[in-house]
Order: C-alpha cells, then sequence, then structure tokens
C-alpha cells in the first residue's frame, strides 16, 4: 500500500521531484487563466467583474499575511503609481488588533491564498465593522472570506500543494495589476495609449515568465545557487516596485532552505544591514531595467567596496552592468510595471536548488503550515 | 600628542567607556530636554509652539531612514490610535522615488537626528512640490532640511556621537507621542480625562528610564547578552506599539554587534520565520503590559515548541508569564503607549553588552556613518 501511495503522489507531482518545482513550472499557464479573459485590447481596459465602484475610494487599506503581504506590496506600488489613491498595506495581525482608521470610502483589500487564513479573515471583519468595502483577491473556491466579501477577485492559480507559495504569489501579483488598471481606467488617472501598453506588457506576461523557465536559466540558477549553498546568512536588495521582490526572494529562501535571508529596500542598505557585510554574505540584488537602476548599482558598488559578493539579476542584453557582480542572473526584459512577476521566478529557483541541495524537504518546511488558521 | 587626544576623548566619554554607552545613560536627561515646558498638566495638552494648524491634515505621511524610520513607526500607532488621522510611513530612498501623492491637506512628518540625510532632504522636497504642509522631527540645529521645512519640532537631545542612536530615538519617540497628543486634543479626538492621563504616563517617562537604567537591572541585561553573544542570529519579536521597539532592537544588534537579527511583528512569525528557529536562535520578545500580551505569549509558546530558546521582556512584577522564557528582563511597568520608550532602552543595553562582549568598536562600527549625506 505505501508503495502504491507514493507512485500515486509521484503522478500528482507530474514527473517533478516535488510539488513546489512543479507549481513554479506551472506558473505560465496559472498566470494565463488569471488573466483570461479580464484583457481587451481594443479599449486597453480590463473587466474584472467586480460589483463595485471604482471611482467611489479614497483610500485603499491591503491586509495579508506572508507571502500575499508582499504580492500586496506590489499592489500598493502599482495602485499608487497608476490610480493616484492613497493605499496602506497591513499585516493582518496587527491590523486587526489596531482600531484601524476606516469609513465607507475605504476599500479594503485581503489577499489570501486559501482564503482561511485566521489573521486575514478577523482583519477583514474589523474593516467591515468601520464600514469598508471589501474585495478579495483569494485562489480557493468558497473559502470563509469569501463568504464575508463584498466580492472575490479569483486568481484562477489551480491547487497549490507545496508550503511555500510560489504560483499563487505570482498570480496574486497578476491580479493586483489588473486591479490597478481597473482603478486608473475608471478613475481617468490613466490614458487609453499608456493602458494599452501596459495591458501589453501584461499579456506578455505568461510566455517571460516561460522563457524564465528555459532550461538553460534554470541550469545557471541552480549552479549559481548550489556555490552559495552553504552561506548561513543571505542579504536581499530591490528598489521600487521590485522592493517587495526582494523582500519576497528573503522569505522564500527563509522558508524552506532555513537560510537567514533578509530583504530591504536597497537604499536603506545604509542605515544598518551594511554593517553586516563581507565576503560570507552573499547579496543579491534586483538589478533589472528600471529608472533607478543607476542607485541600484551604486548601492552594488558599495558592497563590493566592502568584500561583499553580489548575485545580480540583470536584464538580458544588460552586459554593461555585469562587471559590478559575482555572478549574473540574466532574466527576460519586461515593462518595469509588470518585472516583480518575471523577476521573482528566478529567486523562487534559487530558493529551491539552495534547499535541495542542502537536502531539505521543500514541500514541507519544518515549523510550517500551508494554512495558518490558528493565531 | 596622542595620549593627550586620547584623554580628552576619554574626558568628553564622561568616564564611560564609549559614547554609545554614555548616550544611553544620558537618555533621562535627554527625555526631560525634549519634553520639557511642553507638557501642561491642568489641561492635558501639549504646547509644541508649532505654526501650523493640527486640524487642517486629512493625512500625514512620515518620512525617515534607518532608526529614525521605526520611530516613525511608533509614531504612526500613536497617531492613529490617538487623532484617528491615517498616517503612512515611508523609507526616505523609495518615497522619493515614488511620484508619492501628496496634497496641500497632507503633513509630512521628516524624522532625522542630524536634518542632513540626503534621502530624507530630497523626499521632503518631493512632498512640498506637491503642496504637502511640512514638519521635522530633529535634533541638530541649523540643518538643510529645517531651513526648507514649515517647522521643525526639535528633540532637544543633546549632541549624539555614537554611530548607533540611542538617545535620538527615544527622543524622537518622546516627540512623536507629544505631536500624537497635540494633534488629538485639537481634533477633538482625546479626552481631557484620556489627556491627562497620558500626559502623565508622559511626565513619567525619564524616571522610568532612570530606572530601567539601574546597577541591578544592567548587571542582569549583561549576564544575559554574554550567555547569547555568540549567537549568529537573533530574531525580535513585538506587537502592536511594540512592533517597532522589536524591530529597533534587531537593528542596533545588527548595526554594532554585526550579529544577523531581524524583527518581525510577532503575528507574521508563523509565515515564515518560524521555519528558522532551533536551539541556535535566541528569541527576544516584547512582553509587556499590554491587552495583546496573551496573544505574545501564545507566540513565545510556539517558539519554546520548537525548542527555540526566549528572552523575554516582562513588566515588574509579571511572575506568571516568567515561565515562558528562558531568561527573563524585567522592565519598569508603563502606560502601553509610552512603553517604546522604556522598553527600548533594555534592548540597547542589550546590544551594547553583546558587541562589547565580541569586542567590537561600538562608537564606530564597520561600514556605517553617523549621517548618510550620500545616495
Amino acid at each position: 500500500i505505501d508503495t502504491i501511495e507514493w507512485d500515486a503522489e509521484a503522478a500528482e507531482k507530474g514527473g517533478y521531484d516535488s510539488y513546489m518545482l512543479k507549481e513554479i513550472y506551472e506558473q505560465p499557464q496559472a498566470l494565463t487563466n488569471t488573466l483570461i479573459g479580464r484583457l481587451h485590447d481594443e479599449t486597453g481596459e480590463v473587466n474584472l467583474d467586480i460589483n463595485l465602484d471604482p471611482a467611489s475610494f479614497k483610500r485603499i487599506s491591503i491586509i495579508a499575511c506572508g507571502t500575499a503581504y508582499y504580492a500586496g506590496l506590489v499592489g500598493e506600488y502599482l495602485i499608487e503609481q497608476l490610480a493616484r489613491i492613497p493605499v496602506e498595506v497591513d499585516v493582518a495581525s496587527e491590523y486587526r488588533y489596531r482600531d484601524p482608521i476606516v469609513s465607507p470610502e475605504t476599500l479594503a483589500i485581503v489577499i489570501s491564498q486559501s482564503g482561511e487564513t485566521i489573521d486575514t479573515l478577523e482583519a477583514l471583519r474589523e474593516a467591515k465593522k468601520g464600514g469598508a468595502r471589501t474585495l478579495g483577491v483569494i485562489n480557493a473556491k468558497g473559502s470563509s472570506m469569501t463568504r464575508e466579501l463584498d466580492d472575490t477577485l479569483y486568481i484562477h492559480a489551480g491547487p497549490e500543494i507545496g508550503v511555500a507559495s510560489t504560483k499563487a504569489y505570482t498570480s496574486m501579483v497578476g491580479a493586483m495589476l489588473m486591479l490597478a488598471l481597473w482603478l486608473a481606467r475608471a478613475r481617468g488617472t490613466l490614458s487609453e495609449e499608456a493602458g494599452k501598453e501596459l495591458l501589453h506588457a501584461t499579456r506578455e506576461l505568461p510566455r517571460l515568465v516561460e522563457e524564465a523557465l528555459s532550461e538553460e536559466r534554470v541550469s545557471r540558477i541552480r549552479e549559481v545557487a548550489e556555490r552559495y549553498a552553504h552561506a548561513r546568512d543571505y542579504l536581499f536588495l530591490g528598489r521600487g516596485v521590485n522592493a517587495p521582490t526582494a523582500f519576497e526572494g528573503a522569505l522564500k529562501l527563509k522558508e524552506i532552505s532555513y537560510i537567514h535571508a533578509e530583504g530591504y529596500a536597497a537604499g536603506e542598505m545604509k542605515h544598518g544591514p551594511i554593517a553586516l557585510i563581507d565576503a560570507n554574505l552573499p547579496v543579491v540584488v534586483v538589478g533589472t531595467e528600471s529608472r533607478l537602476l543607476e542607485k541600484t548599482i551604486s548601492n552594488v558598488q558599495e558592497v563590493r567596496a566592502r568584500a561583499g559578493r553580489v548575485i545580480l539579476l540583470l536584464s538580458d542584453g544588460d552586459t554593461e552592468n555585469a562587471q559590478h557582480a559575482d555572478d549574473v542572473l540574466y532574466v527576460p526584459r519586461s515593462h518595469e510595471m509588470v518585472s516583480p512577476i518575471v523577476n521573482v521566478v528566478t529567486l523562487q529557483l534559487l530558493s529551491y536548488f539552495t534547499a535541495t541541495h542542502l537536502g531539505k524537504d521543500v514541500d514541507k518546511p519544518r515549523n510550517l503550515a500551508k494554512s495558518v488558521t490558528v493565531e
């Protein structure tokens, strides 16, 4: 019977060594499912079939935990940039106890893979008490949250079994991107032309993620991961819309490899974490195409001046900045606003190969539960 | 000549081994200077002599870097709780490049010890471009920021030489507390009675910090610091108004001991960092008197169930919760809203004794500058 069960599991993993790796490779399809039928090429608008008036909100509160919280941070950046509505993001365990400031002009967005995370559910109830309208960005169907929300934007990523979230994260960010476009077009803060450009960039995402998963890139990521696998600590840096990419990269490594990785906005490095830097602390820097790239490269130079070792994510073709890194990981070039989705895939794989090289069980990391339904 | 210089320096240190230790001990006096002449016992109001109308703001943006950023997070909590104005806190290096949403109804508060931090100065200029009214919470006189601000609330902490901020931090938090009271009383969100109670608690701060520095407590902190000094990593947890206390405690340890310490809101632990926990990772938990103490203790139990070692800050007299810790550090009992100022002193000393035990130069930690005037 044991043997049969094992075979069944192997079959469910579709030939991959783990659910996590399978789910990483499922991302192009999961993203396609997130986006499908929602993008209108002719008008540059998105149709999310959301039963709320996008022009009626003066403030947005995004509430989530863990990985979903970082998807929320990307959402904050996108919504503020595109739709010009003030957004704040809170971890649910703090929000629910802080007597939050809420009014009927507040849109509270909760993000949760399962729709069952207890802190997020209780935070949602707090927001409703204050009169907020509520929207969920959720993967699982028929969850406790959905029953209490005004409306739900399903991410349609499919079942996620690996405890460390991968495809749910990229699909959550995809959903936040569409929400930002929806709000922006309805509020007149984004021109039809700019809307079409971003919509085009969004539509490219499944293909770009597929490209990020090419055999050549994956084997290069594996090689780099194994070279640094015995580091005890790791730092992840990024700026702007990719600061949360750095945070999520650090969280992933922490969750499955038990290496103490920490993410920082690159500009904050000088205010503390730079003291940690020496030859034993690899620093992963998201340095893909961006109007802030020059600033980020100057942070890289500070790390190197202190003997730190830099693993640098660069956009394909950026050979000029390669000189600043110990190791370069090239990622497909994408529009800056959608790049967190493309960039994070490389960091997921970096964590994955680090953990497997160290012999860890990536699908069931110690101490962690897939869905945290206790406080 | 060398000898004379050394003597002069020793004299400047007033008998202490380092500027940092001297500045830790100066906190009761620095706080007295921050508060003096600004508290009105009869009315429960504060008089900050600020040339801005406290009732005219619909939103507050707090902008800072490093330690000052954590003072801003305490300020966010206090202002939202007491004055019911939505507050967001941004690291300056992100704010300045994110095309922030600002209007003439926005109050932008910049926090900086020196008033010269370049990212904060540029962020201030961004806020002004959008029409925000601006207020500085600053220590040094005659700074670049002050020349560009609508008004400045000086913290009067006196010169701070140690690179790792101590007395400037507690005085910054003291200033944020007064700002919260000022806004709350002017906006009618805090009754005279509650105002008087908080004002009384504020007035007690210098005495409570003095008590936190008693010889007995300090030698106990030293003993605990030395016991764990060889840990490679540290976790700091707190909730609510003391979540930033945990962040600042971690930053302090990182800055001067080069131990990789990270702070987390205690409720977020289950969403990632719990994977790191084993017998080699000391976890410092701020568990002083609070309506959330029970929740925090349940987080402590989760850490212990995974063989983690817990250093628990408890309020004097809380013998019941002492059973949950490997080591208890008792701190003077204070009103929850003012407790970050009292609690952080113990964490400053924990870092200090860890670093000196490891033979580090606490006044001039590697790679760090006192005032970051380059990007």
